[in-house]
Parts: C-alpha cells; sequence; structure tokens
C-alpha cells in the first residue's frame, strides 16, 4: 500500500509539473528547463508500474518497479497509450528464446514528455513523444550514422524490453505497458500535435515495420501488392500501400474481417480457407508482404509473385523457424527476405506521413486489466485490428 | 540371353550405320537422310538398355526396355557418355516423390545423332548432342517461345526420367543411363567437335544448373562469390565464375577438397567444419550460390551476403524441404531464391563457352557396372567431382 501511495503520489505530482511546465513555458521558455528539472531529482530512480510477465506460463500480472534516473540525453514520458504486438506475447511466453522476468512488454508506447535532460535539445516538456521497438544503439557504426540503428553493427539494437541494460535498475529494459518511462532522446519520436496519441501508439512498431519494407520495394502506382495475415501489421499495411497508390490485395484466413478489410482500401479480399484459393493468384501480384507470425506455407503464397518479384517476410514464427519448399521455389523464382523494423528517422517519417495524410489504425482501447484478455484474442486472431491500453488504468 | 544378343546386333548395326553414314555425308550430304532412314524403321519401337532403379530401396539393375520411334521432329543418339547426378539418387530413392518404376535415371547425356526424322533442320547424322534435364514443354506459351522451356506454363516442362509422356513404350521417359535415346531436336544440343563428349555432358545439368542463376545475377568484375558445396555443380560454378572475372569464395565441409578447389580458381576455400566459421564472411560477398543437397542452415551462410544481396539455392533437398531462422534473415536483409535449371538457348550458350573457352568439369569415367558404388560415393561425399558413365559398358 505505501509504494501504490508513493506512486500515486508521483503520478499526480508529474501530472502537476507537466501542466505547470506548459503555462511555464507561455511565459518563459527559456526557465523551463531549470523550472522542471527542479521539480524532479534527477539522480534519483523512476519508479514505474506496470503489468509485467512473471515468467513463461503465467498471465501478464501487476509489478511495481524502477526505471533510471532522467540522464543527461534522456527524456521522461508519461505514458498515456501503449499497443499490444503479437511479438509482446512471443516473447514473454519465450517462444523467441530464453527471457529474464518480471518483464514489462510493450514497444508501442505514445505519451507526454514530462522531464528532460539538460542536454535534450528535440522534446520539450509537453511534447507529445513515442517510443517503437528499440531504445538505444552504439550509435558510432555505419549503420546507426546512416539512420539504420536496428542494424547496428556493434552492440546491436537495444529492444525497448527484455535487453540486458545496465543502466536498468532491473538488468534489462522494461516496455511500455506501464505508466512512464525513461528513454535516450535520440531513440524517441515526435509525435506531431494533429495526431491522436491513441492512434500514434501502433505506428510505432506496425506502421514502422510494414511501412520500411513497402518504400524499400519503391512501387509504382498501379502495382499489384499482396498482404498476408490482416491483423494490427496488415490492416496498417494496407492503409499504407493503397495510400502510395498499389492496388492491394489482402489474404486473411477470417472470412469475417472482408467488410472491414475493402474499408481499408483493399482491392480484392482473399479468404485463405484452403490453399487452392492461391491459385488464381499464381504469378500475378508484383510483390507481397506476409505479416503471419507463425510458421507456414510460405512457398505457396510467394507463389503469387511474379518470377524475380519480392516477397517480404515481416511476421516472426515461434524460434523464427519458417518452412520453405524449394519444389515451388524454384518455379516461382520469388526472393524471399526478412524486414525486421525501420530506424529512427524512418519511423519518425512514417509517423509523420500518417499524421498528414490522416491514416490511423483501426484500435480497440482497454483498461490494463484486460492485458491477459486481449493477448489471447490477439493469438486466437480476434483483435480488430490493435489493442491499445489505456495507460491511465496502470 | 536372346534379348541381348538382339540388342548387341542393334547396337552394331546402329553404329556402322553411323560410320557408313559420316562416309555419305562426305560425299553425298542431300542423300544422307534417306540413306539412314532407310537403314531404320522409323515406325519401329526403339530398343534400348541401361540401368535402372525398380523400387525405392533397391540399386540399380540392368533393365531392357523400348523407346518410341523416331518422329518426323525427333533424332536417335547413341549415348557416348551419361553424367552421375545427385538428383538421380533422390529421385529414383523417392525423395522428391514417389515414382514409376522401372526408372533409368541420367539427364547429362552427350553422344552421337545416328537418325533423324523428316522435318530436322538443327542436326545431321554424326553430329554430336547431348540432352540434359528436359525432353518436351508446349513450345507455345511465352515461356517456351522465350526460351525458358523449364517454365513452361501450361504442361510444365517433361523431365528426362521419370515424367508421364504417352510416346514412351513405359509410359514414364527415361533417362541417359542407357546406350540411346529419342528427343525431340529442339531439346537436344549442339555440342561443338572441339568438346570432348565425356567432358560436355556434365555441362547439360551441373553446367546450366550454375551458369544460368550465374548470368542473371550480371556481376561486375571483381565482385566477391561464394559457392556452397564443391561437388559435381559447385564446381564448375567455380570455374564458371571465375572465367567471368568473379572472386571466388569456395564452402566446402570436406577439407581434403582445398588443394582441387583452388586449382578450380578459387581465391579462397573455407572448411565449414563449424558454422563459427563462416563468422569472418559476414556481410562480405557480394552474392552466393548454394548447391547443397539437403536440408541445412541457410540463413547462417545467407548471412555472409551483403544487405540486399541475392542467395540462390540450386540443390535440391529431400522433398523440397528448406528450414530458413527468420531471426537471421531479418538482420541479414539477404534475398533468398531457387534456381531450376535454364531453358534450351540457355544450355546451349553454356555448352558453347565452355568450348570456346576450354572450361572442364573434372571427371571420373566409370563403367556400368559401378555406379551403384558411384552413387554411395556421391552421396558420402567422395565424387571428384563428377562421375560419368563410359556407355558403351551399358
Amino acid at each position: 500500500m505505501k509504494n501504490n501511495k508513493n506512486k500515486e503520489g508521483r503520478r499526480k505530482f508529474i501530472q502537476q509539473t507537466a501542466f505547470a511546465s506548459a503555462g511555464v513555458m507561455l511565459i518563459n521558455p527559456l526557465g523551463l528547463l531549470s523550472q522542471t528539472n527542479k521539480s524532479l531529482n534527477m539522480s534519483k530512480n523512476i519508479k514505474s508500474r506496470g503489468y509485467a510477465g512473471k515468467d513463461e506460463q503465467s498471465t501478464l500480472v501487476k509489478w511495481d518497479f524502477e526505471r533510471r534516473p532522467v540522464g543527461d540525453n534522456d527524456i521522461l514520458i508519461d505514458i498515456k497509450f501503449s499497443g499490444i504486438c503479437h511479438s509482446d506475447i512471443h516473447t514473454i511466453k519465450g517462444h523467441w528464446g530464453t527471457q529474464k522476468y518480471p518483464q514489462v512488454p510493450g514497444h508501442e508506447i505514445a505519451g507526454i514528455v514530462t522531464a528532460i535532460g539538460k542536454n535534450v535539445t528535440k522534446f520539450k516538456i509537453g511534447d507529445q513523444a513515442g517510443i517503437g521497438c528499440m531504445v538505444n544503439s552504439c550509435m558510432e557504426c555505419d549503420s546507426c550514422k546512416n539512420g539504420e540503428e536496428h542494424h547496428c553493427e556493434t552492440t546491436g539494437m537495444t529492444g525497448t524490453y527484455g535487453s540486458p541494460e545496465e543502466s536498468s535498475p532491473t538488468g534489462i529494459t522494461q516496455g511500455g505497458y506501464s505508466n512512464n518511462i525513461v528513454v535516450t532522446e535520440h531513440f524517441a519520436i515526435k509525435i506531431p500535435n494533429n495526431l491522436d496519441l491513441k492512434y500514434a501508439a501502433p505506428l510505432l512498431c506496425a506502421g514502422i515495420t510494414t511501412y520500411s519494407p513497402l518504400m524499400r520495394e519503391n512501387f509504382k502506382k498501379g502495382d499489384k501488392i499482396g498482404i498476408i495475415g490482416i491483423g494490427g501489421l496488415g490492416h496498417i499495411a494496407i492503409k499504407l500501400a493503397v495510400s502510395k497508390g498499389a492496388e492491394v490485395y489482402a489474404f486473411t484466413t477470417t472470412a469475417d474481417k472482408k467488410v472491414d478489410i475493402i474499408s481499408f482500401g483493399a482491392k480484392e479480399v482473399i479468404v485463405v480457407d484452403s490453399m487452392e484459393k492461391l491459385v488464381p493468384y499464381k504469378g500475378k501480384l508484383d510483390y507481397m508482404l506476409s505479416t503471419i507470425p507463425y510458421d507456414y506455407d510460405v512457398a505457396s503464397y510467394a507463389s503469387c509473385v511474379k518470377p524475380y518479384g519480392n516477397f517480404v517476410q515481416v511476421g516472426m514464427p515461434i524460434n523464427g523457424h519458417l518452412s520453405i519448399n524449394n519444389f515451388q521455389m524454384i518455379f516461382n523464382r520469388v526472393k524471399f527476405s526478412a524486414s525486421l523494423i525501420g530506424g529512427i528517422p524512418e519511423t519518425q517519417e512514417v509517423v509523420d506521413y500518417c499524421a498528414q495524410n490522416n491514416i490511423l489504425p483501426r484500435i480497440e482501447i482497454i483498461k490494463a486489466e484486460e492485458i491477459n484478455d486481449a493477448w489471447d484474442k490477439v493469438v486466437n486472431k480476434e483483435a480488430r485490428y490493435r489493442y491499445v491500453i489505456d495507460a491511465s488504468t496502470f
């Protein structure tokens, strides 16, 4: 109870501080930083509360923990909304390898900046800010310098949750199913004021993960693009591809998503209740993007792409294991590759693009106590199309 | 015994005919066709003898069978040499699907034309001719018209052995482990006189299968090309890539091939006795070609290719099944694709290219009775580097 009281007090205090700062900003912008930081002990750990996995088997439970103090290059974000990604489930359940627990998942984070380190220039108190799938990298290698921090060549990127991190009081990074987060400013994304935070959250993983390979393809207006798996990632992929002029073919196993999918702008919906359904599309598409997060018949889907075209996998199956039938591959001649997320500049780009073009994910807001139920629904393909947690309920 | 006597008689007769024809050719080229065809009943089945698989488990055994009569567009080839390809083993053992038996394997066939149908224009009696992996296709679809008969869009290609074929007395095509073969002239390759038939044989599968994807890559002089699996296909791939100006990195699991591989022109040999050996090559190669005919760790090898580069699989594993670790693929960003063989024009091209540039496979001539032993050696990686059957021993 004592802890809870403390946390409630701190939260209220931060909210008040943010409000006060906004007021200060109007009359005294140069005095803002000192004014705010004076209200927060910058050398002290930040108390957080969220939902964590405690082991591979159990459901998520409430958890109080601490984050590192707000460093000179850090910002503190008061989380407002946090999206639920299938990756959260895979990670906590150990599908992708052994984990450290307790671990707070969540890498679709949107909120308000409530404190900034003395070197921070990208954000000011009161700004909308987001965090996606990574919170650090070496920033010195070619990939990092070229805005591909997720392909950092030295340390590798530090994931938003579950990555070893010396500065973290828990030894690993802790994600966005929580009420606040501390992050190096470089790894935070500016969220334009005209973009509602609850819609911004899913763009930080589902958005960039599909946007990056789509943009890499450099497709022409009218090109036929297949999107496989119309969930959190797939439905945003449709909207993005349509907005860039593609003719989109959506492949789903869930017949009752059909009306929604047409409303997202797809030209055609193929309900794949049998692999026979793919036959008429053999060699017809210019490109395909698959969001399926389990092992599946990759080659049969890939055969829908024209010879020498690209098929890109963004869904990540259990243990990363995919089976490919090479007999189909020798005949379809399609190039299979996989894509991770996107770098920080490109993540900023997709957020800005969606804000400018009003491309919004279809979301369902849930309370913290509904997380476990929502996870079951994600696994059972019942999400329509992204669950977003209202962080005020943590 | 009666059968054997008949066959011996027929073989002798054909040999004499060919010899006589060669003589006729010198003094009476226009009379050649009628002269030769007069010696052969063109409406009668052709008697053949070879080695066939009788079921999935057993070794190959001697077998007498018949081929279709020499049709108006057909040529009859007196086989001189026949290469042993790992595909022969996979097929007869049922690794790639259920087979019909008896079945004569062999799709690296080189010999002398001994009879031609009345419409034949590409060959004359006495010419050197070869057959690779296919003996028919629709010849009407875009792929066939564009010289990609192996990607025939209607009937699909008819494989040189084991494919259903109405005109064949055995119901399926029968391959090159035999003393003769009848084939539509379009699917026969002209073998230049300066190319010894025993060296020509392996070019018709091993040669074209590696040449086609290498040429598609359109690599620049000095590009770093990795070849994985240095057997029948791999060693020709090295020679071809080196002759086109590539810097070749050869990956083998057989340390004692090292000296040979350097003699083929490779710049470096990597003996992959542990996957750790691949680490120094991470992201270093421009392109990779894999001939490994079993399931293996594709993604670890593919990680040797630069991001967005191509990795092409030409070896075909059991049931076509390949496992790909998608965790590695999201980071290496390499494009995996597979390649079959090549079309007839391109097969002619590689044969001509090798004849002109004296690019010859490293072969070991064996007798028919040594086939089963040779198969074991191929599986055990003991071939150096292609077994070629002397067809006079059938």
